[in-house]
């Protein structure tokens, strides 16, 4: 190593380390990455193959008390719903078996029936890749996650049913 | 309601009631269902087209621990992992995502490289459906499990790899 670049080193860590423990930007509506969201409870899974990818749903304490209460028509304010998305790949010793690849995006949904009145109740974010950066150019953005949800108007536009557990 | 079923009602539901309360039998091996196994953190999900089942991982405490430290060849002593197993169900608002049916079973494999180390360092267990059927007519059905998991013995018998985590 030589001196020049030994004398960095701590320098580099430190900014490394500061790179590391930095929170993502918000989303273009003000939204901030939840906290601690890589801890939370599982709510369900899905696969999509019009776009091949695998996906976890996990919920915030609030959201895991009330699908196991039933009190999903709707989700009581306070709920955070997370999305997990990666793209598919193959089990590398089991053909067919679809697997996690690269991650895609965390999505999330915050419910406030007040606040978000005007997107059924609904807080949408999207952070994209591993470097989680923010989904969107402005505000705006919104209007394409709730257009996507409207389907699902009649289980307060959330597409997850929570997974039976034994 | 006729008088007779009246008088039993109490019984019936105390007698519901323990059912319910109630552990599930033990895997013919002696391994216990782990307790609180549905508060578990995820650690991956995959989708088997072979015979179309979706499933999440979910590992104990010391399971987290040793994957986001990287400790997997070999996993410590400690580690539970389980798998939940659904059949496949297509969502009722988007025909081309497959997502958790009736469930099949939920699976655990328990990490202790002295006490099972016929079996690769791990002790595995079954428990069927909603009602949590032990799996197995006696002690033998692990080599069942132990065969199926040989060809990752490169990964400490152990299919899942812990998904990236944004």
């Amino acid at each position: 190593m030589n001196k020049r670049l030994f004398n960095t080193l701590p320098a580099l860590l430190l900014a490394a380390g500061t790179l590391a423990g930095a929170a993502p930007a918000p989303a273009p509506n003000g939204i901030e990455l939840p906290a601690g969201y890589r801890d939370w409870r599982m709510l369900g899974v899905s696969h999509r193959t019009d776009n091949s990818t695998l996906r976890v749903i996990l919920g915030n304490p609030a959201a895991i008390e009330a699908a196991r209460a039933g009190q999903t028509r709707p989700w009581p304010d306070g709920v955070i719903l997370a999305k997990l998305v990666w793209k598919d790949a193959v089990h590398p010793a089991w053909a067919a078996a679809t697997v996690p690849g690269e991650i895609v995006q965390a999505e999330f949904m915050v419910k406030d029936a007040e606040k978000y009145r005007d997107t059924g109740g609904w807080g949408f974010a999207r952070w994209k890749g591993l470097d989680q950066t923010p989904y969107g150019k402005d505000a705006g953005f919104v209007q394409e996650c709730f257009g996507c949800h409207t389907p699902v108007r009649d289980n307060d536009y959330v597409f997850t049913h929570p997974a039976a557990l034994p």
